[in-house]
């Protein structure tokens, strides 16, 4: 996750939520006016980017406000647990609370959420990777999140890897011969992945020497099939349709990967609240 | 919702998800290849956005692209209905896909979530209304969305309504000093709101004329209570912890306006999916 | 006034006045060598902005440019008088030299306006309030510098407030029709403003209990009417035409609000300088 | 002036004045909703940027809006007069009346003031010309005014011509130590202006072959002595102090060019106001 | 490469060549002067951008500018040969000019530098591939043209693809402890690649079973050596010192990629001219 | 050279190649690992940008960077020299590297270009200047490397200065046309320079009293001919062709410019590299 980045998107965020001023807490509180706040949990859950992005939020708002307590990614926390503290003035506090709550708050839920298949397979030699079914904007930060929650992240954009799909198939005639086109055209830095349907295709993916062959929505007994006809030749990748009730029988199947676009789209955000005082 | 705004938002998240350019397609597809895609539903959910977001991020995407047919917001789909129809080259179709279904997919989430709590107050002259815990970057869709599911919106930021917490109060010593502060800053145009968490708040309230009491967390006798001091003299509203199961008891205590951060914060995506085929 | 949102703004501004760079002074000066400089009064006027603005330009520029002397808002000088005085880099000094003092001269301009208006009704409880009529790009200073001369602002926007005028009433074909379609469609947080141009509209008005009536270039008499049928039902605005002659007339029918444009499109700028040593 | 620049600083004027979307017009136009408007004179004045700037405007916020009659930049108006006709959506022309106003009514306001400098010396061969005065973020849009005023323009910012100041000659210790320092760092492309406080730095300016030499403030006496002295070899530039009262006169002492920062900093804005009508 | 993309960046070229106006054309032309222009070679090489990137130029200033002749990529022209014709305003024309024809110059000098490279390793199974050795601002142009002129890209940038270098084996102790670590943190999606300097650590990338191992600088008798070794159980990449001199000689070791950062840092600008006529 | 522009810049040119992080170094550096780095000269050349470019980069990146040697712009340097030591964040150091030397690159080739032609014609008193056959995006970073090879800038854009070329003076139907045309439009503080072909077309330049003529692709006779007869009324440009074989020639015709496209579009990047030492 990229700093300079993160810095960029922090600022449109708060841009968005402050738009030309605080006209409650400006009327309100001096500019020099000091304060201390907590971000604390009200539930249990698994922490992300308190440091990375919560505080991040506040430094973008205001350098100058501190914090001399972050709990690390990955801890997991109860209910009352204090997950952050921070110190400047009150003005910024406030300014910048929702924004790093919101954002807090959705990715505590996305790693928590990932953490929960982890979990399932925990015992198992398979990946739990994201799609790219992640909140538009938040792509970034929800990939971290999703790590963070111990899963793994597939590619990041229509750029940075190759995905050949059901059209892309049917316009060349064949697996081959889509295979082939990619082949001539794309960085040899960069690994071929196919989508296959039938256990034929997989085949087809094989004789094509593919790098990677997701089975989509394929059932368990096929999964199974797909994995023995692959038997190491290429990384063997799930997708389509995994919850938290069946990922331990597709992980079963012996797939190396199984991609969930669950991580991101249905997350649900942790419940986090900022308690602040000012001082006197 | 403004439409240039949107247009720019649209932009960075095609940005985002396409970056330098979908490797993948670019190396099958001639940019003149036509194609012909749908959105369909996979479940049952209420529609949102089909026209105004989806569309507009394949014709911000190409502005050659058509549709002739867009389910209207607010419609009720079952699963396979068709939710969305598009002509156009099928490179642009494939470049915009993901961002279009990924919005589509969350505001249709947003207004479903939305219309379940409407739907459980039908009866009764209370507005469900949204709060800031919104998506970082998605506020203005995301407001969108409950408007949609029947849902009414809080202030858009900080700056476009005053909101009144128990800092504020504490910084000025009294609920009338920091609304007789308040008042002698902001705009004539702007109704001024204030957080209660007690009932001698309340009166305090009343006794300074403010135009919204916003019944911080309190338990339904006290709101009832409330709803009765006020009589009328103020716009009363109950927020915290308001789920789909006390909505109905909450509104029955007579408050006028029900603010609730999961109609966003906690809306899953509705599932959806494009069915692309290209021209020959 | 957000800090973060006025350094964007200055950022650009600056931009525009320096361009590739300041091709004499960097020509003569080493970036290295240091100055002081002040900012005095060439005429006497209502200080606005030396700290929140001209020193933020400055610093904008160059962070380590310091100033150990800034007139507070709303301070009266007269020529000679030393506004602002600042230490740093000759080249940043003179680089952010014209920024400075155009936005410092435009808001003293603005500011020096609005007093002379405030000074007509300070006996008076009216507010003179600022209209959309701001130079593009400059609102948020203006109604600064309106707030800073003693004034209050109208709405910032199209988006955060509602005011139904002649052409929503004639949509709908009545005030009644374009308050209850409006009423239906905003948050609960916005008054309703309606212009009202005769007094049979400012009884529609009262009957559709909207918040504030717009007296639109309605002459004395009506003026004073309209205050009497309203008898504190809602806040009277009285806009159009209004000029130092005729606002302590306006003020006297008993309207509790006039809204002038000429606050901020006619404001001229005060006369400053800006005196320059570099240090040996 | 250039189209693509302009449509940049539209799109942000827009934004600043739009927002999230006109919260009124939207609850009660539909978007098909088409209607016709005028920019009505409400005095006299010299029309400026009809075409170039306020149908702009209309048309970056949609290119559907049409006009069948711009008055040309130089005409003359009197109160009432019809100066640009609108069609299009009801929402759009409502969108963007607010801005198209505020900048017709600034670059009108900047054009007839020029026009009454230019007209005191019309008889005369002296150019009337700006400065480096103008509104922040409006200099491309205020010069351009200027010209249509018939007045010319000085330099447009920092980098593109070379402006020798005191503070310049200070720190090189004399007129021909700073002349030669820049000579040897710029373009040829460019002039080299200094500004002369006395006659004696006319001489050292001559001396030094400047191109242009400023006359910073001088006396009527003085100017006419300069001029003499010069006798060609440079073009004279007379600065500081200038009003409509004294231009004459000091056009008379024979300068070529004067310089007026009032042109722009003390321009008033014209009275136009935009008439709607919505088609049924 | 990204149409939406390449809008972006040929906006901020023309801003940069244009500023706020071609001040010198703006005064000659008027805006509805169409007028016809061609690209001409002034020598020979190989043809790159044409439409893609000069025509697109020319449509982004106006998007009435058309051609109805453009020769395509990988053509190879010889002086005076005609490689676009352009229709449109003269204006508009002229003003995109310097921008289409330096794009234009400097993409054919990467293609034709490239192809030179190319064509002496025409009759091996060896690619040549680029480095991130390009124009700051050009990576995603420069890349294309590599690809016109038959060599292939490497990664795009730090974030899509893994390149282990010494700095990273020395903090990790050893090439299998920096594989190990990065292994467990990127996308199963991406291959890894290590560079080697000694045929010891090509041995310790087999035994890490790492993707592609990069030969850094190393000698022939070295690659040759390392290619016997890694036996096709990874791809080589040679790089370091690579020129027109010695690649074949480097092809001929057995090498999979020859990775050369002079196809784009040593690439020349070839020579076109354009030239424009005024219809009358 | 402006340095909130060139941060701007800058900005950009490490998203291009950071993108969303470095995965490789992020995967093994902790982010308060310090290192330290040098920039090596492996070739002989002319030192450009160190301070002002390079470790700018490196402090955009993260301001702690620090540098205790960068050898000053115009240094000539050979294989092996130190060119500039950094301190700071290893992670920094390395996300920074590819941008810096990109840049410190291709400035040291176009300096040391530059320096090449100045080189030949240093006893004589003409300057050699550059074009705007820049590398876009990259406009005032060459033109600055052009000043530090000794040679000096045309002008920056086409809003900045007046060329009148062969289309204008067609369009205007003479020399003097076109002229008088250009001369009631821009500032009197800009020269006009014209484009001639033949030595008649010098004369009608002279006979319009223009600034600088342009002789246009002329040959060496011509040259001559036409340096005498402007005898020194206006400055006299050579243009088109000039290698650095023949500039000795051009310049001993007696012209005072010669202005070069090869300085720019046909630099070659010189070679250096980055060698770091993480620290422990």
């Amino acid at each position: 996750m990229d700093h300079q980045e993160l810095t960029t998107q922090i600022q449109a965020f708060l841009a968005e939520d402050i738009g030309q001023g605080d006209i409650t807490s400006e009327a309100i509180f001096p500019p020099d006016q000091l304060g201390h706040a907590q971000f604390i949990a009200k539930e249990a859950f698994l922490v992300c980017g308190m440091e990375k992005v919560a505080l991040a939020v506040f430094q973008v708002r205001n350098p100058e406000i501190t914090s001399n307590h972050a709990l690390p990614d990955g801890h997991l926390v109860r209910s009352d647990d204090v997950l952050l503290t921070l110190t400047g003035p009150v003005l910024d506090l406030l300014a910048a609370e929702r924004v790093a709550l919101n954002l807090a708050q959705r990715l505590c839920g996305v790693a928590t959420n990932t953490a929960r298949f982890v979990e399932k397979v925990k015992d198992l030699s398979v990946r739990i990777v994201d799609t790219r079914k992640t909140t538009p904007g938040l792509r970034m930060l929800e990939k971290y999140a999703v790590r963070v929650g111990g899963g793994f992240n597939h590619r990041f954009n229509l750029a940075d890897a190759v995905l050949i799909k059901d059209n892309h198939i049917a316009a060349c005639g064949s697996i081959s011969g889509a295979v082939a086109k990619i082949r001539s055209n794309v960085p040899h830095t960069m690994k071929i992945e196919v989508e296959a349907e039938t256990l034929q295709q997989v085949e087809e993916c094989l004789a094509s020497k593919v790098d990677i062959i997701m089975l989509d929505n394929m059932d368990l007994d096929s999964m199974r099939e797909a994995v023995k006809l692959v038997n190491g030749k290429a990384l063997v990748e799930a997708s389509g349709g995994i919850t938290l009730e069946n990922v331990r029988q597709v992980a079963e199947t012996g797939v190396d990967v199984i991609s969930i676009g669950a991580l991101t789209h249905s997350a649900v955000a942790c419940d986090i609240s900022m308690q602040i005082t000012a001082h006197h």
